[in-house]
């Protein structure tokens, strides 16, 4: 059953199956289109984990009436540069492709504009939205709560979610987007670790025996991966949690834990119009002669390429567009079952 | 001359001493008595080392003409809920106080508020900013960049700073306050920690055979003191500097680190007027929902006590109200003589 071996897809020939499917669940064509894509891009960009890899599970909430793909998010509270949205059980995607457009026209009239977002669903891979954002012109600071999956500091049970927070800068035609989850390592990248036998570069996680392990079966099974940093990483982890909730007046991660699936998340989007500030190329500059001097880092040795956040993302798409994206065959045939 | 004697000095005392030598100094009496405040509340609250402890390099800096004590801060330029300030070289945490009041003050007006402060001093410690918005009933994100202390993955030398980001949610007459830097330790930790003769808990940084290493020595000789959940940090500590040089038009970590001294930083203070976004007392339910929730986690060992950012500030300001605090003679001998 679980077949490893690889096929290469073309990225015309995933897109077009993920479209077939969305409407064949009866999708509306355009938000058919827009999570075709979202998904397949996530998966050109490297990300298949919150690309092709979860199509599967996100095709199955909606056959479980899990996400409502007719809902429309509704705005439910203004305060000016900030506004509440309610999600509505959405498509975490669309939900949160609607949600940074209008922190972006909420930053073209104030400057800064904040959406928070109630009661959506998982959005996939938190950096699309910083793209979006980047590519647009607008920096971007946005984040999600997640159901419990990862213990606090000085704990066995998770009580914290991994609380994915994404950072973008527009740069050039591309952009600078950190997107890093509080976890050191996902459970997927765990998970793929164990599949192929190998040990972790760094400690992921506590074992049983309440040590630190470069092992990822053993964290897989004590479920307790460590969070970035140690305390730090499970504080920031925490405070994000409390904003998403309290700001959206959506479900705060132990809310979210009483279900029994990942659902009902909260979400904060912000964005800055850099075009109200100064100069955009001078802003442009900037921007560039840091990541100069960033570059200019003497690596600990000639292998090291010293990469700013996204910077790999270009490479891997470019190769991926040529070349097909690698997709495990049982997933590609899940989906062709579909 | 490095006496590591300690002695007790009452809050009364300590407020009057720095009170005594800014008045020396030329301060006017209010910014004089806010700057007092400021460093003997950060002792209070066990952080000396951007209280007492620090109090000589900042008079230090003001002898040297590197802080302009008569300085106002001056808005620059306004975008609706976000605004450009001109630190104008003062000191530190009275730019800060300033900006922090006046984020505030724009989030009273749009829901969210965000001032970027160019051309300022040190901060001292972040989280006296947090506090100050979380104890007046906003929630608060702010940063500050710093002078190049901090490699960037892969790399040697300190293009980075360790960038403290603070958020702070209100909570009950008290706060949750995250205030973290982006190195896993603090140089000062590291320097406490080698006179003390002991190890660190986790690796705090690469010795210069490009190990990891639970030696402070050997990491303050290499220099290379390690991000927070190693790539992931550096990236954020990035994005962060980034983020500030950008909004505030001021300079980036790259300029700083290309000054003598640390001065010119670029800082971001967000706040948010949650009072705007529904019912006060039920978003203050909601936050001890979670926190309940949190401190039900399973710890480790019956040792272990699971604590919100924050929390152990509130113990330690009573101890130290109470009992005087715990000062090495020498810095105390030295803010004498001043």
């Amino acid at each position: 059953m679980n077949d490893s071996s690889t096929i290469k897809i073309s990225v015309f020939q995933m897109e077009a199956e993920f479209l077939r499917i969305l409407l064949k669940l009866g999708f509306q064509e355009e938000k058919a289109k827009t999570c075709a894509s979202v998904f397949t891009n996530n998966s050109i960009e490297g990300v298949s984990s919150h690309g092709v890899n979860r199509f599967p599970r996100f095709v199955n909430y909606i056959l479980n009436d899990l996400i409502d793909i007719d809902a429309e998010p509704e705005r439910i509270h203004s305060a000016g540069a900030i506004e509440q949205w309610d999600g509505k059980s959405g498509p975490g995607p669309l939900n949160a492709i609607k949600c940074t457009e209008r922190a972006m026209e909420l930053a073209q009239t104030s400057g800064i504009g904040c959406v928070a977002l109630a009661n959506t669903n998982h959005w996939m891979r938190g950096g699309t939205y910083g793209w979006q954002a980047a590519r647009a012109g607008f920096v971007f600071i946005g984040w999600t709560n997640t159901i419990g999956n990862m213990p606090t500091w000085g704990a066995v049970d998770n009580k914290l979610g991994n609380n994915p927070l994404v950072i973008a800068v527009p740069f050039g035609n591309e952009a600078i987007v950190l997107d890093m989850a509080m976890s050191q390592y996902s459970y997927g990248q765990m998970e793929n670790k164990t599949i192929e036998g190998s040990m972790l570069d760094f400690p992921g996680g506590y074992n049983s025996s309440n040590e630190l392990s470069y092992d990822p079966a053993e964290i897989l099974e004590s479920k307790r991966p460590l969070p970035i940093g140690y305390w730090k990483g499970a504080g920031l982890s925490l405070l994000l949690d409390i904003l998403s909730a309290i700001l959206s007046g959506g479900l705060s991660c132990s809310q979210i834990s009483q279900k029994q699936d990942e659902i009902s998340v909260s979400q904060v989007f912000i964005a800055f119009d850099i075009h109200k500030l100064g100069n955009f190329p001078a802003i442009q500059h900037t921007i560039s002669e840091i990541i100069s001097d960033y570059k200019n880092s003497v690596p600990v040795d000639e292998k090291t390429n010293i990469r700013y956040p996204g910077e790999r993302i270009i490479e891997i798409r470019t190769k991926n567009l040529q070349e097909g994206i690698l997709v495990n065959a049982s997933v590609w045939n899940e989906i062709l079952a579909f």
